[in-house]
């Protein structure tokens, strides 16, 4: 199975992912935690966390769920998400994982907390489809 | 309605739009096109536009849509989004339309193109729910 | 608050459950389960329980979920429906929960088991955006 | 490729669309249009087409859409339907294109029209992953 270590090496090799400060918390079978600081840069024009931001972060920790229970070859080929909201904080957690892992695809739920005055609260949720590259 | 001037202004903004390098090509009414030119910093780790990035283009294409016919004050609360080809080129361009303007909710539709060697090609196709903000 | 009184009655006023024979199950705040018995003529092409009923599970338990929130008058805007397993069984139940219930939208989310051979399996899983008819 | 009188068989052996009186107007390569009549039976609580029988109609025309294309084993994995406007007429009519048909996957969008009092109205729109069943 694909462990935390494995996890950080692939987080690390995504150019995108690195620029975001994207932070691999912790890993099981068919889930993961991931977590990112917030600075203005990630903002959308109300100063909220950016739509980019938050689809990037459930599609990343449903393709790293996917990874634990299939291999790091995992592409998305639909990801939804729902903005509850405001994504304001200055630390947001997402935590991801398999629903159902089928030969050809796999699918995925997640959740986005925001950390703001010491409360953690549910701003998005989100589901991916991913399938198995060949 | 919103003109093209307009819409430049709310791009600028947005501190992860003017991060990103994002530019407002045309818009008409329920009608814009937007592009943006690769760079390394924009990829997921084999190289491809990141998830979060064509997710971004999706939603931002669809809100500058909805506003082009709700005015500025519209948020996002569903987008979904099919990663339909790798998504690889020089540039990418996106192209969202306002399906149907309620009361409360605006539906739109996008799609995603890469210009890679000369060729456009559909890479990623999607929709967003947006409301209007009271 | 709705109960499972008024759930049935509101249930029973619409043709389509009335043909298929949805029952209601039970009703908490912001949840509810349905439940529906199998026969041949809700097949599809193969004898799975046909998409049309699966989809239209999950839209009505989402529905009757949000009412009990949001009063009788939620109007689902978007839902999305994942097929996980082929949809065989003699029983099929669905649970529905409100995610969040904001002031013009209800956000809520579904799963769908089938009762085979005295196994509850889940055959699917969905979402629902609803509004507030006014 | 899949003709009208194939998909007019396969239509013949869903004991669902028998009941609903699904008819296969036309076909072409990754393109079908299909028609119901309204009837009582057929409606929500307030009357309206149910949204089982939106997103069926949805489902099942992308499913034939995608069979043009790849055969007849198709299986949607996901659809997603937005309810635009009350599902209101006599005669309900949807069109369903392949976006891209791929190794394992067909993306496929539709569009439901309501036909009252002599107008076509747009009054859903949806989409379909389907995989190609082994």
């Amino acid at each position: 199975m694909i462990n935390l270590e494995m996890l950080r090496q692939i987080n690390a090799t995504a150019n995108f992912n690195q620029w975001l400060g994207l932070e691999v918390d912790s890993v099981g079978e068919g889930e993961v935690t991931l977590s990112l600081v917030w600075r203005e840069e990630l903002g959308q024009y109300s100063g909220f966390l950016h739509a980019a931001i938050i689809g990037g972060l459930i599609d990343t920790a449903c393709g790293f769920a996917a990874a634990t229970v299939a291999g790091p070859k995992v592409l998305a080929s639909n990801f939804t998400v729902n903005c509850l909201r405001p994504a304001v904080g200055k630390k947001f957690i997402v935590k991801a994982v398999v629903v159902k892992a089928g030969k050809t695809q796999i699918f995925t739920t997640c959740d986005l907390f925001a950390l703001h005055e010491g409360i953690e609260k549910l701003v998005a949720n989100g589901q991916t489809i991913l399938t198995i590259a060949s």
